[in-house]
């Protein structure tokens, strides 16, 4: 029996920018990155999906995005600029995602051209997926303007759509192009989108960084009143760890079951679900972050106070450390527990649960006990319910 | 301005499998590949969807593949095995594609089970897109049983559907899991299907390798005659240059301009849509072959024998070389004329054309100059079109 044995490797790269005012005509970051990428006399073209809660709260951006691409001769706006609803809600929306694949096709999009994203999560999650797919894909570049995805998201290598109300059933593994975080957005966001944000950053430094959860106790208080400075700070921070965890932890599209960059995500994807995505993800990443802290001391991995030590932080935050979703419903199992089995077949293959060893460093389990599962819940709705 | 660079490889591999009775109880090469997938005691799941055509011309092959996989003990079949109609017109079936996706979703195929795919190129390009997306990325096997399948698309890394009559206007790269090449499928092929994959090895001898264009030249008569042990040559020699071209080449997932696989191909996408798909793929890419070889003697790259050998190579395994399309009509420019700037569009970026440096060598053009192809319709209707 003969067979023929294939085997290659893809390099994939990016650059993730930090700036301000991105589209002022003095900000050369988003120019000289384009210009970078033109080829000879080709004219590439852009094309613009932006988040409409972002463009209302800076009306001033389509504007002065078309005035600053008139100056480089290489790159056309292509068409107008398009305004898609912000919000988990966009991701439902099969008509809308066709409808962008439209733009693709009318606009003349080519493999060699831009799909421009302006947004939060569920806005770039939505571009992205419509960039990987079409003409096997276009070049997608992500200008995220929520901590969360400035933080997060935006800066990963993954996009999707929901399907029949499953979060992300549709999706792909299709890096940027390049993002640009800039931080002049963040100045618009709701409070509660601002503190939503903050949750990864406590998520990464717990499985990564001790100091930059110290980092984080020092500076709550500031913090969560709208520092500008230091949310800057928090964002490069945590973007930094996000990118090397991805690049680094040698298995940047998954294929295998292990993911640690989601501790305390296999609880707060059902509690989104659940509550009909009225529990923003931060949020419900601080709940479920609580949670399994909180059960990582019942394991007796870490110390009860180190456990309490970073639901306080939450806490401090303004972030919810327990829903009410986390309980026994009327003798029957939590609902929330259910999400370990759909997080099993998100992933594949064996359950995989990343807890903590210690602050600063994440451990896998591939089982839960629920009676201590339980407990956890609990002690946080002892001790937190009515804060 | 900070910046933090992000850059990582991914490694894919993948073997291709060449067999006979693949199902059959003492064919041990699907069982072992399926072992070597294994993960202790976590069963995995095989969901299977089969091409509609070839389950009529096989009345077995469904209850071999339950008997088959009864006794691997890591491996359930999930479901029935799903039948969906073959050819072109599954790739425009958006509501197929959604059923495919439902099946994942209701079988509970994770990112460790398998979507296996048995069928010509169509099913299998739609079956690679449905596994693509859900999930991420769900595993994917393909068994392809076509001569073009086999010996090309089958054993390449790209998956798509069509959208609004856009040829694989929607797709991803993903490569399959693993590749089942089984000759005895060949069998059954209706004797134009037979001879309309062989002009995918032409085209690859052309590009990569004289002494396999010498080898299809001595053996043309009985292979189009339908010699089994000699088509098993051809599959094997031809999917082996595909295979080490998609590798070697550096740019797998196509990330430039160039495409030396598409040797051909500008015209026959376009003669292919412009017949509403009556025209097969292979009997396309024959005509286009045809076209752009005595196009490349008419530049004077090859000479004029050459180009001639070549038509009649294709002549010989009874292709079209001609199609009335090609021509002027009514004074107006040949409609497959379009197809070029299309073809540049899909690709992105510059015009880049596949041409012949010599027969076993392809050499790339930007332009392409539309006197000389007329030119080169008119002698080819001259010679060939009453043949």
């Amino acid at each position: 029996m003969q067979s023929i044995q294939q085997s290659f490797k893809v390099d994939f790269s990016y650059k993730v920018f930090f700036t301000r005012y991105l589209f002022s005509p003095d900000n050369h970051v988003f120019r000289d990155y384009l210009l970078s990428q033109a080829s000879g006399a080709l004219i590439k073209k852009l094309l613009f999906v932006v988040d409409d809660g972002v463009a209302a709260s800076h009306p001033q951006l389509i504007s002065q995005i078309s005035a600053y691409l008139q100056h480089i001769t290489s790159f056309d706006l292509a068409g107008d600029v398009i305004l898609v609803p912000g919000g988990e809600a966009c991701k439902n929306d099969q008509a809308l995602f066709y409808s962008l694949v439209d733009k693709i096709d009318e606009q003349r999009i080519d493999r060699h051209s831009f799909l421009v994203a302006i947004g939060g999560g569920a806005v770039l999650d939505l571009a992205g997926m419509v960039a990987a797919v079409s003409h096997r894909g276009v070049r997608h570049i992500r200008i995220p303007t929520t901590v969360l995805s400035q933080n997060d998201s935006g800066v990963g290598v993954k996009n999707g759509i929901n399907y029949k109300g499953k979060k992300n059933f549709l999706g792909t593994f299709a890096p940027p192009a390049a993002v640009f975080n800039d931080i002049h957005f963040l100045t618009t966001l709701q409070p509660e989108d601002w503190r939503a944000g903050i949750s990864e950053a406590v998520k990464v430094a717990l499985i990564r960084d001790a100091a930059f959860f110290e980092w984080l106790e020092e500076h709550a208080d500031v913090l969560v009143n709208g520092d500008l400075p230091l949310m800057q700070e928090l964002v490069y921070r945590c973007a930094a760890l996000h990118v090397a965890h991805i690049g680094g932890g040698g298995d940047p599209f998954e294929s295998g079951s292990s993911r640690p960059l989601d501790f305390g995500h296999w609880s707060a994807h059902k509690l989104e679900q659940l509550t009909g995505f009225v529990l923003r993800h931060g949020e419900a990443v601080s709940v479920g972050i609580a949670l399994d802290s909180v059960y990582t001391s019942l394991l007796g991995w870490i110390d009860e106070t180190v456990a309490w030590r970073i639901v306080r932080l939450l806490h401090r935050f303004r972030l919810p450390v327990y829903h009410p979703l986390l309980e026994e419903q009327q003798g029957t199992p939590s609902p929330v527990l259910k999400g370990l089995q759909e997080f099993r077949e998100h992933l594949g293959g064996r359950l995989t649960i990343c807890l903590l060893k210690k602050i600063g460093q994440g451990a896998e389990v591939h089982e839960i006990d629920e009676t201590l599962l339980n407990k956890a819940v609990e002690l946080l709705k002892e001790n937190y319910a009515t804060k």
